[in-house]
C-alpha cells in the first residue's frame, strides 16, 4: 500500500474514540466539548426558500457573508463581506489554513497547551509546532518574542478568548503585545475564536486581528456553540492578500458549504432573537460552572490546581503531583467516567504530564458531584502505585 | 508571503470564474452542471428531529450509511454499511484521496479527458497525472495496459458511467478488463459515479469496484445529481483497508458532514417516492437532451462531432477544424452564451485543442437553438481569422 508521507504522521483522534466510548448512556461524560442538549434552541425550517436546493457559490450565501462581517466590524475588525469565507464549520478553516502554509518541517507556532484537533492537522501536514507557553494573562510574551527571534513561523495560531483547553482569556495589554510582535515579525496570525459568545462576566476581550497594522490575518468563528453544531456553518475572514488562496481551497474541498444550514444561521446571526438565546445560554452555563467549581472543589482541592474560566466550556486542572492522565482514561471509563488526558493538547505530549480538561456543559449538574468523585478516586489509586 | 510549495500549483478554477460571468439572467449558460431549477423537488422540514442539530459523528447519520450501503449493494457492490464515510459532497472524497495518497510526484491515472476539479486538486497535491485516452466503449483498454507496465499509480481515477466531460459510458466488456487489469497491477480504484442514476435509456451499467477481486477500492456517490446539490450530501464506500484512514481525514477536515443535509437525504434514499423522483428526472432530462441534440444538428452538423449521451448532463463536442476554445469565451460571452472549453479537462491542454462540453440541462428549451446559434456563429467567426 503505497500512502501518502503525511500518512504517516495521522494519528487515531483520541477525542473520537473516547466520545466513540462514552457514548453509553451511564457514562459521566466530562471529555467532550458538545454544547448542552437541553439548550439547542428549536428553529424553523418553513421559510427555506426552494432555490437554497441548488449549488451555491464557494463564497458563501451572500446575505449571512454580509452580517457575519457586520458582527466582526462591531468587535472592531475592520472587513467587509468580501472577506468573509463561509466553511463547513470552523475545523474547516484550519485544513484550508494548513493547506496554503504547511509543508514538510514548516514551522508553525501554537499555544502551549493548544487545540488537539488544530495540532494534529497542522502535524498531519508536516509542521514543526513551536510551542509558546501560555500564562493566566495569555501567551508568555518574553517566549514569544525569543521564539520568533529565532524562528520564522509561517503563522501563529491562537485561541485567545477562552482558549480550548487551558480556558485562558488574554488580557487586553497581551493582546496588544501580540498584535505588536506579530506585526513586527512579519506572522500570519490565525485567531480563532469558537468560544467568544460564551462570556460570564463583563470584561473586554477585543480580537487580536484588530489591532494589526501591517500582517496578514485569518480571523474564525462559528455558530456551532451557540446555535446548532450539526448545521456544520463556520467561518472565516481573511485579509486580503490571503482571501483569494483561501476561497479556491475551499472550492477544491467541497465546492461551497451546505446552504440548508448558511439559511438556518442567517435566521439568527445579529437579531436581537441571537442575542437573547446566546444570554440565556450564558446563564446556563454560569450556573453550571458555579456547580462545577463547587463540586471541584470539594473533590480536587487537595488534588490539583485551576482558575476557574470566566467563559468557554471547560476546566483546565493541574495536578500536584503530575502522572501520565492517558493512563487514567481505561480505569475512568471502567467507572463510567469520561475525561480529556492534558497531554495530547501539547506537541510534546511526555514532557507535560499531570493535566485534565473537564467539559462543564454536558453533565447534568445532580451528576457531576459523583462523577467528580470517582474521577478523583481513580487519579488517587493511580498515584498510589 | 511563505505560502506552501503546493500553492504555487493552484490553479484558479475556470468554471468558478465563467460561472461568476454567467450569473447575469441574459446569459445563456451551457456551462455548468447544474440540475434544472425546475426539477428540484420540494422537500419537508417539519419532522426534522431536534436532536440532529447536536454534533454527530465523523462517519455519518447510521440510517443513512445503511441506506447507502443497500442501494450500492443492490448495484452488486459487496459491502456494509461500516464502509460507509458521508461527505459534503461527492468533491470531498476527491480530497481526501489526494490526502491519503498524493505526494509531489506521486502518479495518479486519469481518464483523458477528465472531471476538471479532480485533476486540479489531484495537481494542487503535487501529482503526476498519467492520462489513459477514451474511446466511445470507455478507457483504451491496450493504452491502460501499456501504462501500468511502465508506471506505478497510486490510485486509478475513474467516471466509467456518463463520464464527465465526454459523457462516455464504459460497456460490460471493458468493465471487466479494466477491473482485471487494477487486479493484475494493484492498482486502487477511485469509482465516480455522480451521474449514475440519470440515464435515458435500459443499458446495464455495474459498477466495476463490483468486479474487483483483490484491490483496494473506493467508490463515491452524491444526491446533489438526483437530489439537492445545495444540501452538500455525497458519501464515500471504501475497501476495509482504506476505511480508517479515510475517516480519520474526513475528521481532520470538517468534524462530520452537516446533519441536516443528511437528514433530508435520508428521507429519500432506498424510497420509492426517490425512484419516481428519479424516473420524472430521466424523463425530463431526456427531452432536454433529445431538443438539444435536434439544434446541434442544425447549428453544429458541419462544424463538430459528437456521440448522443445516454446519460448525464453533458453533450462533449470534437471541432472538426481544432482551435484553443478557451478563446472563445470571451466572444461567446459577449454574446450572452456560457460553455466549458475542453482543453482544461485534459492534463495536456495545449495537446489537445478543440472540444467543448455544452451542457443541455439548465437552459430552457425555446433558447437553445438561439444559444447555439450564437455560439456555432462565435466558432466559425474565430476559425475564420
Amino acid at each position: 500500500m503505497a500512502f501518502s508521507e503525511r500518512v504517516t504522521r495521522l494519528k487515531s483522534s483520541l477525542i473520537r474514540e473516547i466520545l466513540a466510548a462514552a457514548q453509553r448512556p451511564e457514562v459521566m461524560s466530562f471529555a467532550g466539548g458538545l454544547p448542552a442538549q437541553e439548550m439547542l434552541p428549536r428553529v424553523e425550517w418553513d421559510a427555506l426558500p426552494v432555490n437554497l436546493g441548488q449549488y451555491g457559490t464557494s463564497e458563501g450565501e451572500p446575505e449571512l457573508r454580509e452580517a457575519i462581517a457586520a458582527q466582526a466590524r462591531a468587535l472592531g475588525v475592520e472587513c467587509d463581506a468580501s472577506q468573509v469565507l463561509v466553511t463547513a464549520g470552523s475545523q474547516q478553516a484550519l485544513d484550508l489554513a494548513a493547506k496554503l502554509y504547511i509543508d514538510q518541517d514548516t514551522q508553525v507556532l501554537l499555544e502551549g497547551p493548544s487545540y488537539l484537533a488544530a495540532l494534529q492537522s497542522f502535524q498531519f501536514f508536516g509542521a514543526d509546532c513551536l510551542t509558546v507557553p501560555l500564562t493566566a494573562e495569555g501567551m508568555d510574551i518574553e517566549a514569544l518574542r525569543q521564539c520568533l527571534e529565532t524562528n520564522k513561523p509561517a503563522f501563529a495560531y491562537l485561541i485567545p478568548t477562552f482558549q480550548n483547553p487551558s480556558g485562558v482569556r488574554y488580557t487586553e495589554a497581551c493582546r496588544d503585545q501580540v498584535a505588536a510582535l506579530m506585526d513586527e515579525f512579519s506572522v500570519t496570525l490565525i485567531e480563532d475564536e469558537p468560544y467568544r459568545e460564551l462570556i460570564f462576566d463583563d470584561a473586554p476581550a477585543t480580537p487580536i486581528v484588530s489591532r494589526l497594522k501591517r500582517t496578514s490575518w485569518i480571523y474564525t468563528g462559528t455558530v456551532s456553540k451557540t446555535l446548532l453544531p450539526g448545521l456544520r456553518v463556520g467561518y472565516l475572514i481573511a485579509s486580503l492578500d490571503l482571501y483569494p488562496y483561501l476561497l479556491r481551497l475551499k472550492q477544491a474541498a467541497d465546492l461551497h458549504t451546505n446552504r440548508i444550514g448558511q439559511w438556518q444561521a442567517l435566521q439568527w446571526v445579529g437579531t436581537p432573537r441571537y442575542q437573547a438565546h446566546i444570554q440565556e445560554l450564558r446563564n446556563f452555563y454560569r450556573a453550571r460552572r458555579d456547580a462545577f467549581q463547587a463540586a471541584l472543589v470539594r473533590h480536587f482541592g487537595e488534588l490539583a490546581d485551576w482558575n476557574q474560566p470566566q467563559g468557554g466550556l471547560f476546566f483546565w486542572l493541574t495536578l500536584r503531583q503530575p502522572i501520565d492522565t492517558r493512563l487514567l482514561l481505561e480505569p475512568a471509563l471502567a467507572q463510567d467516567v469520561a475525561f480529556m488526558p492534558g497531554e495530547p493538547f501539547f506537541s510534546d505530549p511526555e514532557g507535560n504530564l499531570g493535566r485534565l480538561r473537564l467539559n462543564f456543559s454536558h453533565v447534568a449538574p445532580e451528576r457531576v458531584d459523583e462523577g467528580l468523585s470517582r474521577l478523583a478516586s481513580v487519579i488517587k489509586a493511580a498515584q498510589a502505585l
